[in-house]
């Protein structure tokens, strides 16, 4: 190896047992999520949601479609479908026989593919774009081959073998991202090989005493949490796609967690890594914090597989915390909401999520609730009378904000003092536990519905950034307003669903989340139009003082809009340290 | 301007005051710190400290003396002294006649000097070799002209003038450092030009919704604190050398300031930045945080000069808190005072500053006590009486640990009930404001003993790392074992001071910080075995799972060091980063 061992603290090591093997099929290939999750219209035309995964499985929502309806301005047939084309046709397969014989005799044949279905998953992630293209359109390039690594050392030897004959590699995780960063570039002649990191996904060790632990970086968050807790330890790191998404991911997208306020950000997590670059390994010991210069490991975060191949990463873990209760506040209006945010961000009493939805979003979380009967029912009605009417809360215009704290009894029992203190002087009204947890819950499904509403043909996608607190009203409002214009402006169909949610809070800012969506029946080029919705809300933020990216990342989706947030030297030196790093390329996916 | 302009939030900034220019002279060229303070003996033969400017000013110091002497087994004769030569001679100049007059044609003559004891002063930082070498050696290379660029299209003009006539830049910032990164390359045949950042030392603007603030990067923390305060924010950003050490110089070797654990260090606190580099401006908008790839801006952390010049940056202001408050706690023994502060940092409540000095630092406080007379010398005698006797604390084990609490009464209160059960738990007694206050103010004062000590043929010097909670006793422990043996083996004169002091708590481990001295009256090539002790200690670091440095950076003293620390690959890429951003390497100070 290539760094001198140090006297490093392994006596008080706990060595996890390895990860239980996730059952083949358990991830849907045409749409987001577990196989046996979704949304989906039952026999007797109600949406339901399906499986027992989550806590809206198995159960009838009735509001939804009615809702959309309203807030779209169109009739949602639920019989009315737009069949799937998956799998769309895939273009040939440009192979290299030299390379694949030559991996053919290092890997076992089973770690080996270019079975079409599974070269088409590894060409793609989750944008809107990804997946019309795999229902209603195609991919114009995809994988060749995809290999399955278990060590760093298979991943060093698929990199010389790639460089020996002339092949591209591209990183894979969980398959999740959301920026184009997966799509192979069109006009590669290479043969393009997926490295597909899954099978690494263990926990190599936890030092309890110094709250650390090595980690594949193949190993779903799912995957983390499980080998970690069953030692009391947590990473605290939750994105939304924490179900499907790797450590790897994280780090090459520079991830955010919905509890970073507690356990940072994937930067502050991750304490070193070790990588294969076409250079040879970088490896190095941990240090709790360093002075010594540039960190070319450091690079890595946000490199979108661009420079190398993470396989590990030494991070810090927590304890599971003592409590962890959650909560949730109605505000009268977003501003107000989002002045109390402001004030918990200054107390510095901040709980592990804040997240603020504006009306829509709130709307939102009410038609997605499911059916309720007999004395439930009459209970939603009264809380609702009670809040509208007692309390004067406008449906139209009241918001909701959702809370989770976690810590020792005392921690959590201080900042909730505070917090509810805070809400109180901006008019909040406690809405309790049940719905707090409801809507962290949600996010999960929500993360299905987009499938759900293509069948459908209502085209939403999601997109972030991060502002200024002293720009971000501001923000949030130039921006739907665009949205209505530019869809306006194309005589698209009924109305836009333009809704935000501010999900992060910092010192100097917050990350805003917009949920944007309409009706297509009869649009020629209906994700192409999507596209440049999406484009011209990203003119907007940037023009209105927000970010290029808050957690999504770059990838090809944003990639045009760099020259607008680096300055011309900037953008030089980026390039020139990818040429400089990896001068023929291997690293081919085009990100960044 | 390469970068385009965003909505700003710039309505509600507040545009302070410049900085009161500080008089000239008033920074001592040949030893550390302010010409009005310093350590001295007075006509009657005791030592006292010069000036008005630390609560120890002004005040005889009877103890310093006798216990150096018991400590490092020597006499020590006030009236023996080794005369300082400063200034030494100066190698010659090697002018650039073509630069030079296009320089003068450009900038004020006031703002170019080749005055010799300017040279030397821009040729060294505060290392013991550099400071031996000024008073009983000499520099083999300084700077063969300084500049003092006023505006960054100055700092760009001073490159482009140095590219044009084949000149050399090295950065000056407060000259402070402390690992022999001013050095000039004794090798290089081109003029060098001393770029000194020190009249860009304006806060420019403070934003106080979003809590940011664009600072120059010549700013000493004084002048930044001084701009700030006076609108009721501070940076909280205090590394020991404050008083003389720049915004840039922060940057330049990933600075980590005392009360990090409420404000952060220099890269938590740095939100963008602008630099001049060979390939033009880096200029960026600051976001409360991105995912937008690598941030060639943040290359410039730990960068020691050697890939641009920064000229200003945005950060993070804090409003100055509303309690400050000082506390101190002993222990019978440095292992009992360290299970307490790995307590406080898993407790969640830890103070703006912890410091943990074992026996030998607790000693050289006590031994730095002003002359007490009367009613205060004989409340001295109880309290050690009290301490000693009645509360069976051994003088020759125990540890005293200083405290510093800031944020809003609420939360200062909460953290100290918190600090003190823990401490009472490890057996801690409490011993006051008062004495933490004194821990902390004798930092400033203690920064001026090395060049009093050697004027009376004592040579110290400290150096520090980070390392894993689980091994920085026995860290602690080896380093100063071979120290003593290093010590024996040359049979240098008496003992050695080989004493620890832990300064900084992070969830993974902790800085420590090493203090070594020794007596060298006869010892030949004195400077050289000091450098071959620190050497020694440093290897000794390395090999007990320290990091190479916790803040001081690399440079050329610990240079030699780096292929322990990073992986050839790793190395390569540093490297490749330099030759592509810098062909020419105009930045040729040679570090890093």
């Amino acid at each position: 190896m290539a760094q001198p061992a140090r006297n490093a603290a392994s006596a008080h090591r706990i060595l996890p047992e390895p990860p239980v093997p996730r059952p083949p099929g358990e991830e849907s290939l045409d749409v987001w999520g577990f196989a046996d999750s979704g949304f989906r219209v039952n026999a007797a035309g109600q949406v339901e949601f399906r499986g027992a995964r989550y806590a809206i499985s198995g159960k009838v929502i009735p509001s939804l479609l009615p809702w959309a309806e309203t807030i779209l301005g169109v009739a949602l047939d639920p019989a009315d479908r737009h069949a799937s084309g998956y799998p769309t046709a895939l273009p040939p397969r440009l192979a290299n026989e030299s390379l694949e014989r030559a991996l053919a005799s290092r890997l076992p044949a089973e770690r080996i593919s270019t079975d079409p279905s599974v070269l088409l998953r590894h060409g793609h992630g989750h944008t809107q774009e990804d997946m019309w293209a795999v229902k209603h359109g195609r991919l114009a390039r995809v994988p060749d081959l995809v290999v399955w690594p278990v060590s760093e050392e298979e991943v060093r030897l698929v990199l010389e073998l790639a460089r020996e004959h002339g092949a591209c590699l591209v990183p894979f995780g969980g398959g999740t991202n959301v920026t184009d960063a997966l799509r192979c570039p069109p006009e590669e002649r290479r043969t393009i090989v997926s490295v597909d990191l899954r099978r690494m996904n263990r926990v190599l060790w936890i030092d309890p005493v110094n709250q650390t632990a090595e980690i594949q970086a193949g190993a779903t968050g799912l995957e983390i949490e499980a080998q970690l807790d069953r030692h009391g330890f947590t990473l605290g790191h939750e994105p939304d796609s924490i179900e499907h998404s790797t450590l790897g991911g994280w780090i090459a997208t520079f991830a955010s967690g919905m509890k970073k306020n507690r356990y940072g950000n994937i930067e502050d997590i991750v304490l070193s890594l070790r990588a294969v670059t076409p250079e040879g390994a970088l490896a190095r010991e941990a240090a709790p914090r360093e002075s010594v210069g540039p960190d070319p490991a450091r690079w890595l975060f946000g490199s979108e597989g661009q420079l190398g191949i993470v396989t590990s990463a030494v991070t810090k873990v927590f304890p599971t915390p003592a409590c962890r209760r959650f909560g949730s506040v109605l505000f009268h209006d977003f501003e107000s909401g989002f002045a109390f945010l402001h004030a918990v961000q200054r107390s510095g009493a901040v709980p592990a999520s804040v997240r603020l939805m504006d009306n829509l979003q709130f709307q939102f979380g009410q038609a997605l609730r499911p059916e309720r009967r007999g004395l439930a029912a009459l209970k939603g009605r009264l809380e609702r009378f009670f809040v509208t009417r007692l309390r004067g809360f406008d449906p139209a215009r009241m918001v909701a904000c959702t809370l989770l704290f976690e810590g020792s009894v005392d921690e959590v029992a201080a900042q909730e003092r505070a917090v509810y203190r805070l809400a109180a002087r901006h008019g909040g009204m406690r809405a309790g536990a049940e719905n707090g947890e409801r809507g962290y819950q949600l996010t999960f499904a929500i993360a299905y519905i987009r499938d759900f509403m293509l069948d459908h043909y209502v085209l939403g996608e999601s997109f972030e950034t991060s502002v200024a607190w002293s720009e971000a009203l501001a923000l949030c409002a130039n921006v739907k307003q665009r949205l209505w214009q530019e869809h306006a402006k194309r005589g698209l169909p009924g109305k836009p669903f333009a809704s935000c949610r501010v999900t992060q809070l910092y010192d100097t800012g917050v990350c805003i989340y917009f949920y944007f969506a309409f009706h297509y029946k009869g649009v020629e080029n209906a994700s192409e139009a999507y596209a440049e919705l999406e484009r011209a809300a990203r003119d907007e933020i940037l023009g209105s003082g927000g970010s290029l990216s808050h957690h999504h990342g770059v990838g090809k989706l944003r990639q045009p809009f760099l020259p607008r947030v680096f300055s011309p030297a900037a953008l030089a030196w980026r390039r020139r340290l990818k040429a400089s790093i990896d001068p023929e390329n291997v690293f081919g996916g085009g990100n960044g």
